[in-house]
């Protein structure tokens, strides 16, 4: 392996040990000699890449937005979907993305980092607005705000469905709100098009696992 | 002043300085002697009504789900939407229902006192439940399944607002949001009558407060 990958699968293995740490604990609790206890690295690599708590939870939160697994499609409506059913699986599954909601809803660290919200919220515009100008959503819908409602929704959903004594399947949950919003934003000709599916999230979320494992492949064989 | 009434008072005093200091601080950094300080009550008559931490918090949580100045009215639908709307009114004047919404949202008092999220998927899921058995509301609908979904998405968009650089007025926050999700849960002839505005709430609240006030001038004059 060459210097500079392995160097990057260090930073990766750290801010993953960070991001359990986080997500456990809190930002306040968690210390970094659970970080370096669970990364499995040396002390010297852990310095040269995080010198402080503080640059441990910068690093979580710099992974926090991605539409990664997302595929083109006809209708950048459906794009914008995908990636709030994507992250409904990844969440609770990754606790990269689980621990960026705990320290975005924590009001020291809310305070100290800021959240990530802003930037998802510019993303789901950004779709939004590319979908508005292919008229597949109804001209009188701010794009800025009908992000920001839905993603605050998203976020409301994984919260409360963490605060209940029953539990609920988040990219279940989540689907079932998207299909509550999106007959509101989507025109007909549109929504009738459209596949809003904790399933299709799923299958969304394998073929990138399969194309991950497929370059890997193609790397050592290389 | 009758004893029991003057202790109900110093009851509520006591509930909102603790309500206020939860608030501001959480629940782990929230002291006795902070709420005792702020409550201007003597230190016996505070143990007697309270003996712990825990007991305040749990106090505070019992206020916390309430349909008050919600007016009878003829689509049970509109009822549902006014109690969300009066709560976002409330919620960022009146400390007893942010409080709330922090412990809930904090690990450490969820796992101590649970949270009032099921109370008000109950509260909202009857309301439903009573619409759709009058017709208001299409039959496929879940009344707790969207109750949880509605209860979920208000929630989130008061705790991401918080995180935001930019202020966002809540009342209105919350009404464009229920501007987008009725029009999937009630029928036409009905969504037609609805009124669902941040003004509505301003105006149930406002017929509230005046109705209490006539009472305190009638229980005086009496």
């Amino acid at each position: 392996m060459a210097r500079q990958e392995r160097a990057i699968k260090t930073r990766r293995a750290i801010l993953e040990a960070a991001a359990a740490v986080f997500d456990e604990l809190g930002y306040e609790a968690a210390t970094i000699s659970e970080v370096l206890k669970r990364a499995d690295v040396t002390k010297g690599a852990f310095y040269f890449h995080f010198p402080s708590k503080e640059a441990l939870a910068g690093g979580v939160l710099e992974l926090a937005v991605t539409t990664e697994g997302v595929q083109p499609q006809d209708l950048m409506l459906q794009e914008a979907l995908d990636t709030m059913l994507i992250m409904a699986h990844r969440l609770p599954q990754e606790p990269v993305f689980s621990a960026a909601l705990r320290l975005a809803v924590d009001r020291n660290s809310q305070r100290l980092f800021g959240t990530r919200w802003p930037d998802w919220i510019a993303l789901l515009g950004a779709q939004l607005s590319e979908a508005k100008a292919r008229g597949e959503v109804h001209r009188y819908i701010d794009e800025t705000e009908t992000a920001r409602l839905v993603m605050s929704a998203w976020t409301g959903v994984r919260i409360v469905s963490e605060g209940l004594p029953d539990a609920y399947d988040l990219p279940n949950e989540v689907a079932r709100l998207l299909q509550l919003m999106v007959p509101s934003i989507a025109v007909p000709a549109v929504l009738s098009q459209l596949e809003i599916s904790a399933e299709r999230g799923a299958r969304l979320l394998d073929a990138m696992a399969r194309s991950r494992l497929e370059l890997e492949e193609g790397a050592v064989s290389c």
